[in-house]
């Protein structure tokens, strides 16, 4: 017996509250011998750590840099080495497209074609505002393919996202991106027998759009890659027997919350804003994820100081949390985002864990150095959820 | 995907360079309190410890003892649970045998016959120079057997290696060996119908041997164990897109780099001919691995004092891996060879990783029980290889 099988059999429903909270990208590298967490006047999440047992998580296993997905995933407790989500998916999440069973979603690039030939596949990164009145203009004009609804959806400059729903599509689809400039127009092709009906409609899809936008000079076809169909991932409630909620601004995370079945509540786009949204329904969920973004996008960014202010603002919210008395608060991150490399890293995350059952350590206070030493050691993020989950007491005895 | 495709697909080919230092059976257990590592004089490995990130691995999983063959996979980054080298193979490669896809071979005994009994299974341990003599002339006078070309390689006393070279053989064959004394002479045979024919070119060549020896009073057969063909195991040209190198004296270390795709360099027998070696050819390769067998013959003789010459030795020489400054420099184990058991133990190795992406920790010396408390915490030594590749920037993210 496995993993999630394993959970499945041994959780239990209780009263039980939880409470996770997810600075995303915080872990980090020292600069001038101090991490952003290092340097950062907290003394609300080092009071905690006090209270906490402590360790350090990898999102997937060690030297691997994650996605947000796998990220996510494991943090959730889904094996991120099993459940791989496809780029299109992801896009349409980042996009706040809401995708449901019956839909294939696929990254798309407007693009520039001139007699047959793929001359340009970013049009020429035509601004944001084109693309959307370009959007506007197939929504309104595209007709159902053999009863398949299609949708566009635009992103920044070229790119967007196209969803088409109707039961029984594939997405065994090879993309239809010629991949280099000045090579003909490429469709797409059923990389299996069951995915040739959903390649017709595509490719239908692509000369229709075409022909509405033969006129225009560039970004007159389109290029489709990353074709996926919404993932059948078993939900928060059928693992662990959850009613779990998502607080959350950005779409991407929202739409990975409610993969894992979350309920999405309305929050506004300020870190305050998360903690009135937790306290405004506090009792009618009894796990609550919430996201604070900012500190991965100053990692992102560089802007060590940046990092620093955002993990110094979360910090003035941790008392609203500890107020409501959760069973279980653990605080953690998703993956880190070190300010050296300016983008997701493969270093571990810091994690703390808050319960009447949970070893008090020495760790005094919440850093990626102090957690290395604490009671919980290094693990993998996908026990994370066991550890909340038996730390509020929602875990039975597995086996007699 | 698991964990060897998941390297596969986010590994790229960069520029920077790695070294990874292997004292071969460094780890050990006190003696008077200190371990060798601890009473040894390392200021060289103790300043470059404060400098970088440091743990403890297991080559296997706690508690399980590993040969050479294992404990190397898993440092290279093969799960060793999953590769496994006959016993054929390492004996091969112990004695230097170059082995090649198209080869069988199995470890032998010269034993003695008498009136069809396997009166002397060891052939009274012959001296090392008769056996070699016997050797020679089994290689002058036997000829191809159904075209297999046929090789016998001396060992120590009566131990030898044969080589069965022509493609298409098999090696699910049972040993050729009575296991007991004054039991009748025998043969192999095919564990699956494929490998009958081997089994009968075997046969044929046991029954020549014993014809061509007739005339001894012992050493007049031989007895075959192991059969082992050349394992196919992807290279770290393949799984990570090195271009990896090995300095290594010993033949088992050489075959064991060989087998996982590293150009093999030549080094004289002294442990600064390896450095030579290295910096001679330190533009040519993004990756080395150096190996040091002085600590493990050492522990293996339960040789304290020696163990801790051999470790300042060493020492003496990290300054010149420095001054490569290469992206990634690692020091660490293959297993722990303790005096006290005079053999290669479970117990973890001392890790040490330096490269600008690495967290420092609080180790200020490298030694097994300061390392227990790095940064790195304890992990399997299959792990070390994301590790390093992580740290010299050669992973991209995994996922969206």
């Amino acid at each position: 017996m496995k993993y999630e099988e394993i959970l499945k059999n041994i959780s239990i429903k209780t009263d039980s509250k939880i409470i996770l909270l997810v600075m995303d990208g915080l872990g980090d590298l020292p600069i001038k011998g101090r991490t952003p967490l290092e340097a950062a006047k907290t003394p609300n999440l080092d009071n905690l750590a006090r209270e906490c047992a402590c360790g350090l998580t990898d999102p997937v296993f060690m030297g691997v840099t994650p996605g947000s997905g796998p990220a996510h995933l494991s943090l959730f407790g889904y094996d991120p080495t099993q459940y791989l989500l496809g780029r299109g998916i992801l896009e349409a999440l980042g996009v706040g497209v809401e995708v449901g069973p019956d839909d294939l979603v696929a990254r798309g690039n407007f693009a520039t074609e001139n007699k047959g030939l793929i001359v340009d596949r970013r049009a020429g990164r035509i601004p944001t505002e084109e693309n959307e009145a370009i959007c506007r203009k197939l929504n309104k004009s595209l007709t159902a393919i053999e009863n398949v609804d299609i949708s566009l959806f635009p992103g920044k400059e070229h790119r967007f996202v196209v969803r088409f729903r109707r039961p029984g599509l594939d997405d065994r689809l090879a993309d239809a991106d010629p991949q280099k400039e000045n090579k003909p127009k490429t469709y797409t092709r059923a990389l299996s027998g069951e995915a040739e009906e959903t390649a017709r409609i595509v490719n239908t899809f692509i000369d229709s759009v075409s022909e509405i936008l033969k006129d225009r000079t560039k970004a007159n076809t389109v290029l489709l890659r990353g074709f996926a169909k919404y993932p059948s991932i078993p939900t928060m409630q059928e693992l662990f027997k959850l009613n779990p909620a998502a607080i959350a601004n950005y779409p991407m995370y929202k739409g990975l919350a409610k993969l894992a079945g979350m309920e999405i509540l309305p929050a506004g786009a300020e870190i305050p804003d998360l903690f009135d949204t937790l306290e405004k329904h506090y009792k009618d969920f009894d796990f609550f994820y919430i996201h604070v973004k900012k500190t991965d996008s100053a990692g992102e960014d560089g802007d060590y100081d940046r990092k620093v202010a955002a993990i110094e603002q979360t910090d003035l919210y941790i008392p609203r949390l500890i107020g409501l008395e959760p069973d279980v608060l653990a605080v953690t991150s998703d993956h880190s985002t070190p300010c050296l490399l300016k983008g997701h890293s493969w270093h571990p995350n810091p994690f703390m864990l808050r319960a009447r059952t949970a070893m008090p350590d020495e760790v005094g206070a919440f850093t990626e150095r102090n957690c290395s030493r604490g009671y919980f050691g290094r693990f993998q993020s996908l026990y994370a959820m066991p550890l909340i989950l038996a730390h509020a007491e929602k875990l039975k005895k597995y086996g007699a």
